[in-house]
């Protein structure tokens, strides 16, 4: 009807497409030893819509008309499928929930804007009827952002943003873009590269997630080394409010007071809705490379990942996985790529005469750009620092095969459900100083959750962005439930969850280094910026939107909630 | 008493040091033939502060006693010089003010605090009294954020930082300091050079500003290009606010929703006071050298400063003047220093032999930093990109000079004052696309302004921060009034500096790159950052200070006061 596309309603990704690890032959041992997961056990076919009991849209007649005539009736769309599309986003309590039909509170109608003056006219409309407004982009969000609070008794508008999808122009003397926010990430780069240009943002989310979704919840991609987090790349953009729009035009830097560019970024709808933006774009780079590397350990591997960030090199990918995650990703490799069998045998049995402790192995990608010169130097300073911390070069092969595959990780989820496994992750950023603690606090923590709910249970993480002061660690934990019902399931996931979310706000990293807050991270804010900054985020939302009808009940904790 | 160093109370600077022209025999002529100002008239004396008429302070019994116990009586002032120099900052109109006695409205008393506790006093005891407090760093504020409103009928309190003055540790392992807000440039990186560190940050006024004047005004410094402006050096900071305390810990980055830190940021006291900052550190660096390079024409020195600035090189500073401020530059050189008169002359006759129009010849300092193979590789990239715009480099010699003297600029200010000239900066930040259009544009609306009230004048520019999108642009201009009353001198003055703010926000420039907003930028807020991107200000400032107490009248336009 509308041209947009959408995941599949009950998980990731596009219909057709999943996890398959026939051709991995060492996933299936491994995981059964580490996770404790059976990949090979029967799995559960997808549910099926004609089982779902969807709740009836209250959408009153009034509303139904006003919102017609704003986007034409044709973009209007009360339709149950639409509206469970629009329920949730894919997070693994979501994941549950969807697949359960669990649906306590679903948008009751979906609206699609084709332009910025139908978004003021959808806006305008909902507040006038003292309705409530989420805005949609591709519905990837794992913190709960998209979700209507169950409780919520006003009318319920999902606005799906699909239908601004356009590359608007490019000033090329600047490398700015203007670009609408409801475009997904395969389609914007496609619109740039024809002409030259590119981002650069590649969050994991990339091919189901939006510009104006990257900007409201402070995304950051695998090259955000080079060029920068989402609130870095973002100069500029317009944003739809109750009979207003701010702009903000394009600018390097200002010093006009208080940032309400860095209000809007994180924003998660609460302030209105993204229309579009001007962002940094760039030539298509000379040359790109990623070079894998490994470490003997992960204290190695990090102090080598500082020492880069400090050096003269300028990498755009800086990403090291500790021993549990390269382990993983040696068992997902397909026999004929990578680090091939016989190689990896070869290399082994070398490392171990060297003395190195296999099990403690850390695989890490560092990507390069730029002109052959900068390339070849940069390369040459991180492999001196890699050596210095004992470490060797693998080669270009892995990080190209990473290169490919990066995306295709959320399918797996999907897959672990099948067949009763819970997968999830949780990510922070903190000091360099505070890292290696951070970690194992984590690591231990994760333990204790699963020795609390009785089950056995996998952790493992990856450093993913380098900064001067500190890094992200990425923590990926998965672990069989041991329980059918999806609401213990989900209890016992939180139980876990919980445990890494408050290590990570108590050994002083932040509640979310790029997936926001939500909801299920609100309940830490206060422990991240004080109860003070709180209270200043609590005078920004509540003073711009007092009657909560912008995505109410998201980033603040439920009790700073009206 | 308090040991707290403060500028003189009627300029620039400390008492003793003044700018002189006699050693540079050039200056007097090009001042005379460009700017209309005979560099060699009688200049009147100093102001002497017995003729100042001070209005005598509104402070209570109650307060006074209430603060006094807060910080000790010894660290309580209602003297008169004290309170002259907590009035006003150092912009032009200041500076004028201040010496004509010109006092509508001077804090009716200072106080000095020694720790986080103290503060928390003194706010506490303001807000109970329903008084004011702004905050005081270095006094060096150029946008009127340190005055109190003329109108203010209650106690005005203003709140020296100048004892915070001490960096409280280093992290090493992650470049980061834990630094008091009130110490300044100087004192700030003696204590972290000697341990091996520095911050890097190099505004014009470092050696009178202080960091938490910085980071409540945006500040930027000329090695931002590598260093990053205050609000990417600031991770972490402490701030009070009546009965608490706002604590953002250090983090790389993060997503933890609407950045607090960014509000912080830029606010000019209007949230509370900023008492403490983590802060990047860096080590001192193995090589820097500053290189001077020459361009035929400003057209050509802007398109080589956008190529470097896309370009592989990273260079620590990038400035170029425009012909103008050049033609000021060398006029102001002593004999036997910099670019020597025999070299200027020898140099100068080769150009104009290769077709090079002498008038229109443009000074570039590019700086570089890091290990040798680093800076050799990126001034070789610098030289070919300004070979290719028809440009040549100078060398160190100039560079060097530049980097000596670069905080000396603010003292010629006081000496034109002597004489009855009047001379002041504006600076903005555009896209490259814009910038040679908004260049063109406030240059003939400055002479536009000189013309209008009848005046020679005179304005030159230079490029001073370059990012990926965009650049800052320093304009200075400098005209004899022609009237001996202050109050025609500053209408004048305002004239001029109007027709210049509102080409800026006419052609797509910021109000201020990092000057801030203050009383003297707030009247173009709105044209900057849109009618309801001001609005979201408004909900934040009164949101969080509905009794405006806190540094009022500031960042916000006038009618967007209650």
């Amino acid at each position: 009807m509308t041209g947009v596309p959408h995941q599949k309603w009950w998980g990731w990704g596009v219909e057709g497409v999943a996890f398959n690890h026939r051709d991995k032959p060492k996933m299936a041992p491994f995981v059964l030893e580490r996770v404790g997961i059976d990949l090979d056990a029967p799995g559960s076919p997808p549910p099926r819509f004609e089982d779902v009991d969807v709740p009836a849209s209250r959408l009153g007649e009034d509303l139904a008309a006003t919102l017609g005539s704003a986007v034409g009736e044709d973009h209007v769309s009360t339709d149950d499928l639409e509206r469970v599309v629009h329920t949730y986003g894919k997070g693994l309590v979501d994941l549950v929930r969807v697949r359960a039909g669990m649906l306590p509170r679903v948008p009751d109608v979906v609206v699609y804007p084709g332009d910025e003056d139908e978004v003021r006219a959808v806006l305008d409309a909902v507040v006038a009827a003292d309705a409530v407004l989420i805005p949609f982009g591709g519905g990837s969000n794992i913190a709960g952002s998209l979700t209507p609070p169950p409780e919520e008794e006003r009318v319920v508008v999902s606005l799906d943003l699909g239908r601004l999808n356009r590359v608007l122009e490019i000033d090329e003397a600047a490398g700015l873009a203007r670009i609408q926010a409801g475009v997904q990430g395969p389609d914007m780069e496609e619109q740039l590269q024809a002409r030259g240009w590119t981002m650069g943002h590649q969050p994991d989310s990339f091919r189901h997630s939006t510009l104006g979704g990257w900007i409201a919840t402070r995304s950051s991609g695998m090259q955000s080394d080079k060029y920068g987090d989402i609130a870095d790349i973002t100069r500029g953009l317009r944003m739809v409010q109750p009979g207003k729009v701010v702009v903000l035009r394009p600018l390097p830097s200002t010093s006009s007071g208080p940032s309400v560019r860095e209000m809007i970024l994180g924003s998660e709808g609460r302030l209105g809705v993204i229309t579009e933006a001007w962002v940094q774009v760039h030539r298509v780079p000379e040359n790109r490379d990623i070079i894998a590397y490994l470490y003997p350990s992960w204290a190695a591997a990090l102090a080598a990942m500082q020492e880069i960030s400090t050096s003269d090199a300028a990498p755009t990918v800086t990403r090291v996985s500790d021993a549990n995650e390269t382990a993983f990703s040696f068992s997902t490799q397909k026999e004929s790529q990578g680090v091939s069998r016989k190689v990896q045998t070869v290399l082994f049995d070398v490392l171990e005469r060297r003395g190195w402790d296999l099990d403690a192995v850390c695989l890490s990608y560092v990507g390069y750009e730029g002109g052959a010169g900068k390339v070849k130097a940069e390369k040459a300073i991180v492999g001196k620092i890699v050596r210095k911390h004992g470490g060797i070069k693998l080669g270009r092969g892995p990080g190209a095969l990473y290169d490919q595959k990066k995306f295709d990780t959320p399918y797996i989820r999907d897959f672990l459900l099948d067949i009763g496994g819970l997968a999830d992750v949780s990510e922070t950023a903190t000091p360099w100083s505070k890292l290696l603690d951070i970690y194992n606090g984590t690591v231990r923590a994760a333990h204790e959750a699963f020795d609390g709910i009785g089950v056995r249970g996998f952790i493992m993480c990856h450093l993913s962005h380098s900064y001067h002061s500190g890094a992200c660690l990425y923590f990926t934990f998965a672990f069989a439930p041991g329980v059918q019902d999806p609401e213990q399931q989900i209890e016992r996931y939180w139980v876990v969850k919980r445990a890494i979310q408050q290590t990570f706000v108590d050994m002083d990293g932040t509640i979310s280094h790029h997936h926001g807050v939500g909801t299920d991270h609100a309940h830490w804010l206060e422990q991240d910026i004080s109860s003070a900054g709180t209270d200043i985020m609590v005078s920004l939302l509540h003073g711009v939107d007092p009657g909560r009808n912008l995505n109410p009940g998201k980033v603040l904790p439920a009790n700073r909630e009206r």
